[in-house]
This record gives C-alpha cells, structure tokens and sequence, in this order.
C-alpha cells in the first residue's frame, strides 16, 4: 500500500462529520455525556445524563447544582463518546479505538419553569415509553428543585472510526495478532427493589429497556 | 422513614470520597476518561484514554494535537464516569444512576522525550501484559510523533451511588415497579484481521482483555 492509497483508507475509516443526522445519531445512542465549562477561567467536566428533542440537547440536575449554575447563559463544551472496540495493530503506534464521538459547543440556557415538566417527562418517555402515566405524579416544588439546562445545536461535529487496525505495509508479513476487541455497554436484567409490593411484574419498558434510543 | 433516617440512608448509597485508594479503584475500572481544558477562556472536553502509574494519570495522543498542545502546563480536568444501572423509582424525580466517578484537577505537565517509551510501554502492558514484546518494536518518530500528557493525583475526589431507589415514604405503598436495570460494558470475542497471517491464534493477552485494572 502507498502512503497515499493508506491515507485514503484511513479516511474511510475514520471520519469527521459536521451534518446534522450524525450528530444526532451519536446524542441519541447513549444517555451518558460530559459537559465542560469554566468558572473563574478554570476547565470543569462533569458528567451527567442528556437527551436530544429535534435539535436541542437538554441535561438536568439539582436546582442547587453549583454546575448547573455556572453553566447557565455561559459557554459550555458538550461531549458524548461510544467505544466500540480496541483496536489491535501490529505495532504500539498504530493501535487504535473504534468509536463514535460528538462534541457540541455553545452557550447553554435554563428551560423555563413553565417548560420544565414538559421536558422531564419527555426524558422519561425517551426512555421508558409509558412510564410517566403509571408513576407518581411530580409535585410542585420537585419541578423547582430541578433546573434543566438547553443547548441549541449550531456549533457541532461528529467523528467516529471503525474498522480493522491500518499498520505500516511492512508490518502485515509480522506474525502479530491484529484485529478488534469489540466493547459493547449491556443492559442486565432488572434488579427489583425489594421494597416493591408483592407480585408487581417488571413492566415492559423495564424489561425492553435500551439507552440506544437511535433503534426507537 | 424520617427525613433524617431517609438523609442517612441516602448518604450510605451515595458518598464522597478523597482518600487515594477510592480514586485509584475508578481509574483503573475504566481507559475512558474526559480531559476539560480551555482555549481563549473558552472550555473544550475532548474524550481520550488515559493510565495511571503511581499517584500520576496520563494520556496521550498525536503531537500535532492541538488539545494536547493546549493543556501542556495548563490546568485541566479529568473526568472518568462508570454507570453501573438506572435507578427506577416511583416518582420520576427519585429516579438516579449507580455510578462511580472520580474528578481531577491540576496543571498537566508533558512527559520528557526520554520517559516517553517507558510510559507508552507501560500502558500497553497494563492493558494487555506481554504485547510489548511481541509488536514491532517503536521506531524514534513514532516517540517523536506522540506526545504524553501526565497529571499528578493531588486535588481529586470520587463519588459513587450504588443500591435500590431512595423514595418517599408514602410512595413505597404505590403499585409502581422499582429498582435497579444494571449496565455494564463487556468485552467482545476478538475480530482477526483479516489480513492477519494464516493460523496466527489470538494470544492469551487478547482472549483474556479487561479493561478493568482494579482485577489485574
């Protein structure tokens, strides 16, 4: 393979993307993000649950979150990963992962109260379809003890590799070991609480529960 | 339950942490970590792998990045999250995560040419012990190529919840199922490459891939 024909193949397995599907398809396969933000010019992450409606992307927390206060009308760096696979070439330096990431930038704004349930029971719904008719309802001052935070996405990418290792031309007559280590995030099977009432049975958004919301 | 055994209860499931071995145990149970850093005051998160050796994490990446090149002696964050289920309660606002995290913050320093193959190797090694001496050995441009980041551990903390929803009181009498619907993130059986040489068998240190440390 020439340097050129391995440039090209890495491309193909490993690209950046800016279109909106992608990035929306990376947000929806997984609820696990990690937010960045400053405060005094000093970098914070934490991280915490998001979900996607059309082409916003919302997180929530506590009311007394010192996170979710800082990060209000500020800038903040939104970024989700999914590793699909260590990736295993035949020398140090062309291991690799295979993975999907997207990286959201902007300034992020508090959902206004009047919005709020809305926007908690869409979470849940997202989730676990039915499940926000059959629980308690939400009181009041549970709504004013959560603040949701919004992000508009206009400033995004998305990149995501996959594939078998790409080694040094030279390095494919070695007899090395290559190829992929695939990683997947399982849902186990449903622990109940043992506090539950006799004879309640996991209901179906339990037992079909998958984060990937992108298969919904 | 008071309000008083319920705070006592739900600080036995979800406690802080600063003692060394706590953020040493998240660590090592997972590569994936996010670094924060900022650029013109403006905050990135840019998701990587990262060890630990001793009382130091590192990561590392190409030496043309520019995320590697901005948090060189500059402060950064480090955030690793493990999700270890959902939480089900009985009213949407008790609803919570299992989880481990652990948040570090210092001014990361870039390892000196001369320690770069010793640390890269033991990355490799702690990963998959033995693979050093079976790859093709590092030529000095990949060295030069790589740059390592390192982070001594001093200003750290670890948080994890673990165990059924906490509810109200009053709530646990509701026909409502509750409880925990586990994560975890399993590794898959090993993909050859398909140019791998003929009847080369995946190596112990493949078949037997953990990435968590804390069981190594």
């Amino acid at each position: 393979m020439t340097p050129t024909e391995r440039t090209r193949l890495r491309r193909e397995h490993q690209r950046g993307s800016y279109d909106p599907q992608s990035i929306y398809d990376i947000l929806d396969a997984t609820t696990q993000c990690s937010v960045g933000y400053t405060i005094d010019g000093k970098p914070y992450v934490t991280p915490t649950f998001h979900w996607r409606e059309g082409n916003h992307v919302y997180w929530h927390g506590s009311s007394a979150s010192r996170m979710l206060r800082k990060a209000t009308d500020a800038e903040v760096c939104l970024s989700v990963q999914i590793i699909d696979g260590y990736v295993m070439a035949r020398s140090a330096f062309h291991h690799s992962a295979n993975y999907r990431s997207a990286t959201l930038f902007g300034r992020a704004f508090k959902v206004p109260e009047e919005e709020k349930a809305a926007r908690l029971d869409a979470f849940v719904e997202h989730l676990w379809p039915g499940r926000t008719e059959v629980l308690r309802p939400m009181q009041p001052q549970e709504i004013k003890a959560t603040t949701i935070l919004g992000l508009e996405i206009t400033e995004a990418s998305a990149k995501a590799r996959s594939g078998p290792p790409i080694d040094d031309d030279a390095d494919y007559g070695l007899p090395i070991w290559a190829g992929i280590i695939p990683m997947t995030q399982v849902v186990g099977a449903p622990i109940a609480d043992p506090r539950n009432l006799p004879d309640l049975a996991a209901p179906d958004h339990i037992i079909n529960f998958t984060p990937d919301r992108t298969s919904q």
